[in-house]
């Protein structure tokens, strides 16, 4: 799992050599604008990139009548290296920035470039066939008034925040392409929580099963939610950086009244973490619970064995001895020594019994 | 348990937002105002937010003559979303904050707005139904001699100070609202230690348990305690950094006299952080005891096993072979074959046990 | 034992609120007077709070002539809130001050008001009846010429300064209260070092113990070394701080020449700080050790009883097949069955033995 | 493995003293020296010294018309330590520098002298006769427009970056000798990339084997790849230090518009320290899962043990009171007694089958 | 071991005074000094305190002719507190730092008075009759041309040096007393890769035992060896602050060139100190592989025990019950009834080792 996040076939290649490092995700190439202003809003799919270039162009030439309008191009599927440079030059990207678009295993982490802001961030998805969770790798360029999107397929990440963009819930309609990558970060971020909700409950019902029927907990699935709990871990614990030089960025960038939604989102960036040590620890206890739970029942089973056995192996000793068949044995002949041993062997088990009481072995 | 201080209604929903995400813990909502100078004190209690808002503009009117009045407005109930947006828009409170107060699954964090200062603690109630504890949001909103405080129901935690302003102890009612605030987060950090006392009366009886009768211990409980201390530690460490940035505030919204107090409460966080930090080892030290307790009793059960076992089954050995029913077996018919077979049986009986002893298994 | 570091008394009470908190450890309260300066020297003893009230009295109006006497007041016994609260407002004492001094369950802390100085230490006493180690609060409060100390009961924790300053030992008697100040800081830290020997001498004999027979250790006498351990680190942590913040006071307050003496004290708090970490490794390694050694232990009991049931369980069922009563068994009625069958377990006999010390199970 | 990073046989040597400390790994020393500018590219084998003297010479007099020329002189094998010295000292460079050139065991630094630049890091191969990875030393000296490599053995790590200068891929052949150095660390971390995942690749598989058949897995294997991630993770941490000074080194040194490349190396490297963690923690969760599946097979062996002997012990009882051979045994004459001690033995088998149901030892 | 690092006797008296803490560890006290300058060199042994203060006086007074010469007074043996006072007093050296050499429990530190320094370091010795390494105190004090080395008795970790010294080798002879401080320091820090290398040394050969056969490693070495390096640890920590603030030290007490020494010094502490991070977790590894190789030998010798037990518990039945003399048994008198019972017993045999088979218990 973690072991996709990075690949060699990048080692030996010049720095800004743009080559797509991860496992093909999808056959699709989804190109998605969604252009608006306070009163305007459009939806637009293009097929092929000059369709793209061509809008982008007539945008750039409208430039003064359409100034207060934002535009979001999202790109589901960056396994196309050539659309993906053909796109980024069109913005004057840097070469190392489109390496990073296409070389999947990124920490989180934010570039200030001259005319540019880049993003990487991490998201999760559950991967139905293996079942288990993927992280995979989003990248956001800002640049005026384009935001940018890159994900290495198409999830409902962002399903919400178009949402409020259609309907023109909240500010997100009358606020520029500045406030569109905070709710970007914000909804990445709220996947989070909902990540690591979906973890807390997996070990909750884990919890349960093991307080029912203790051996019957797959102890594999503990160790595959631990083992993701790392990997969630070791990719949102960079955010917390990213949002702090988010917010830390300056009036002509960043306009001051966002501020305090990046401060909130900073919190939120904290508590997620916060919540995934948490999530360590709880796993660490169950763990222990768990071995606690197996030595208990290993001792409980010998209890058994051992009772059984240090009653039974002594009496059936004293059948043995008159099961032997010498010719002189006294015993065998009088009247009642059967009778007398049956009891011998009564005292016995009673004296074995209240024995193990007294030990609290038997309740 | 911690999974509830995160709700997933809020993904998708945009920053700002008026949605509660808890769970309704209480039908009713009650309003209370205590409104106190040095020499007047008045408890109200509203039944309608309209009262209230009127109750407010009076006080505004009369800001002349009521000056050194402090209003402390204490709502306990806060699924009604409509209510506390009203309430809160009164009080020119930012959307964010109205957020806030809503999603109780909040870090502790303090902030400083231009006009009122915002303040998220938690704190913990016994839920007698499923025996456990909760930890639930508190919200403060102090501005100018207004102090507003939101919980999720209706606790004792105020019954002391409420106490103190009704009959004047102390000084607090000399003081500001910047006493009361003070004054407040002195009350929840001391029900911290309340409850740090709590979960250490509870590992001292499983420890003294655990000493008289290793095996009834129940390993749930233990496992529960250490799940109860990790979201404890998780939800009062913030509070020192809100208490610090509380006394870092200059003299216009803090006064210098109360800096003192306040230094002392933060003495009072690190404290409780410290006696949670303790709490964690002494429940991994109670784990180690138990843990190796069971496996001292494995140890003890296997010897019993392993001596009837190792002393009978060879006895038994020899009696079988003086079973067999062969034709010529000359011992059978000596005279004394029967009595010599008991007495190498008691020899080999009294050799298991030397052995043992000088293994130290038999005491 | 932390438990009663704190006290639910409090909880509800007004900031200032003169309490103790404390459980009442002695019922005497000694007040004793160590008045010193280059030549003279008195120890006092008073009984009532009146005669120690016109002492000072006195002391205060002689001001001229006895400028150079330093005066430590030592209070065994706190229970009396009355008392303290008396004696120390006629220092002018902040009241908050007054409230740490009863409040038992204080961190170690440096407070620096205008005019006095007020540290609060733990100290430990080994309690004979109990047969553990208690922490207890030493309060100490320097204003000019005067150190008046404070603690739950009497100790001999001072013997040895006290016996400096009566014979003249050293340059205390030439030095003022700030180096009292220091010489009781540095008894406390001497105190600790020897706390510290006390158990690395406990862990010493437990690992002799451990090594001689393993498995008479008393887990439970392990378990309540780690317990107080961590007691007794969380305790002597804050102390660095303490003196790091003594260190830096500036010359009214300390004179420089006492600088050099802080410093080496601050060592060696660094040092018993260092030394009680190692101590939690140690804890950790002879538990270890104790764990091994007991699966060690399972595992030898194992192997006894494995070799005597692998070899005579085999052995008891030949036997058994010819003790069986069918009319037709041939091998019964040959002449030399009886012996062939005998000659075939001993075969068994040799092939086990043989078999298990392949396995070096037997040596 | 870690033992050979450190070496006796300097202890008591002056510092600066020239003595290779390692073990001689290769038996050739090539030279190899790559010069190229943005139009031309030669590579340049020497056999010894005096050529290689000489080839320095002819460059530095031509220095006007070859100005733009870089000139890379890599050492495969240090172990001469004569040939180390009067290279070294052909360029000026400092005693401590050729001590740690031929110390092997150093800790990657960077160290920033007058004129030149010295930089430790540390490569790791795998070695194919111990079947363990091992990690040496390079060292890279950059002096003007040279840069020189020291290697402990002919390794692959350049290949690709000596293909880029050959072919002139990306923009190497248009930089100076800064851009090399960059280039030359950027190959060495992304080496590091590679090693991680080869971890990974072993954990996964180590990983399978366990979930497959538990017991099988060869617990030394894991032990090993541990021992090896612990130096590993020892070996690169240092690195993060070292790029983030070269990062911070100004304009004549390193040209800003390499700051970014050298930036998203700083990225890498935090990367995979990052992903060391990860492993760690990987490791640790693999180790606890092996440690569970032995307790469970335990278990579950016990289980199967203590079933089958607590259901035959107790018959095997019975059939041996009925084989006793008293002479007044009244059941064995009645004409049903044997077919009701069958009855009696298989009700003992079920009830003691249906009571390990219940306890759900027998599915 | 760090019992005797700290010493109750110093409890209670004045600090400053000189009393010697430690366990007397030699009887001899030997006097040595080394004077040289760059052309002479003379190592001269005294007997008695006398002979070497009128050697001091003979120095100061020739002090213009001698200027160059560096007078370096090594000290084996330092239970003799009236010699240590009287030598030190000669040199104007502070009361605190007399009572620091004599109290052998220090952590190393340096300390900078107006005209001495004052370096506190550790070294490790092997004791052999113990058996264990044992760490002493070794003091410094440089005053202008003299250094003064203070150790607890004689060994032989300033040989190299003194050969170095005396035969010229390096520049030593033609530096300072500055430059002798360090190469001081220097051999120290050799020493302890020396020492670093023997736990590894350790380790190697208990993990090979482990290894070949596993629970022949005695567990007390390891846990000795883990008892050594958390000391080790313990005592060379601080002496990356020691080298860290000699290198701060400003160029009338330390000359620059010397510099880029110390700087090479303080990676070989940090250095050393990473290689004993890496020494615990590699102790941490063994252990936990002893304990999963405890795990896996008692699983095997369960599995013995259940195969022998199960296959022969019920077989050994089978002949019971034919074993019984109930009259009438209508198998025994059938004329194959012996022959069909030892083929179902066969069965049984057979069904049961397949059974274990899949099982995998048997290979």
């Amino acid at each position: 799992m973690a072991k996709k996040s990075m690949n060699k076939s990048k080692f030996g290649l010049a720095p800004g050599t743009a080559v797509f490092t991860g496992i093909k995700k999808t056959d699709n190439l989804n190109i998605t604008v969604t252009q608006y202003s306070e009163k305007s809003y459009e939806e637009i799919v293009f097929n092929t990139i000059d369709d793209l270039k061509n809008y982008i162009k007539s945008i750039d030439s409208k430039k003064g009548e359409k100034n207060s309008l934002n535009i979001w191009i999202n790109i589901d599927g960056i396994h196309d290296e050539k659309f993906i440079e053909e796109l980024t030059l069109n913005f004057n990207i840097h070469k190392l920035t489109i390496e990073d678009i296409l070389s999947v295993g990124q920490r989180a982490k934010i570039e200030i470039h001259s005319d540019y802001i880049h993003v990487v961030t991490r998201v999760f998805n559950f991967n139905s066939i293996e079942k288990n969770i993927e992280d995979e790798q989003l990248t956001i360029i800002r640049k005026d008034r384009f935001i940018i999107t890159f994900q290495e397929r198409e999830t409902d990440i962002f399903n919400g925040l178009k949402k409020r963009i259609k309907e023109g819930i909240g500010t997100i309609r009358k606020r520029g392409s500045d406030y569109l990558l905070y709710a970007i970060l914000d909804s990445i971020t709220d996947h989070y929580i909902v990540i690591s909700e979906q973890f807390n409950d997996k070990l909750d019902s884990l919890e349960t099963e093991l307080f029912e029927n203790g051996d019957n907990v797959k102890l594999e699935q503990l160790y595959k939610v631990r083992r993701e709990v790392i990997l969630f871990k070791r990719s949102i614990s960079p955010m917390r950086e990213v949002v702090n030089s988010f917010e830390k960025l300056d009036e002509p960038i960043v306009s001051n009244d966002i501020k305090l939604f990046i401060r909130d989102l900073y919190d939120h960036t904290i508590m997620v973490v916060d919540s995934t040590d948490s999530l360590r620890e709880s796993i660490y206890a169950l763990l222990d619970l768990y071995m606690n739970n197996i030595s208990n029942k290993t001792n409980e089973i010998m209890k058994v064995l051992t009772i059984m056995a240090s009653i039974f192996i002594p009496l059936t000793f004293i059948a043995g001895v008159y099961g032997m068949n010498f010719d002189n044995m006294p015993e065998l002949h009088t009247n009642y020594g059967y009778f007398v041993i049956l009891a011998i062997m009564v005292s016995v088990l009673i004296f074995m019994i209240l024995y193990f009481k007294r030990k609290k072995w038997i309740k």
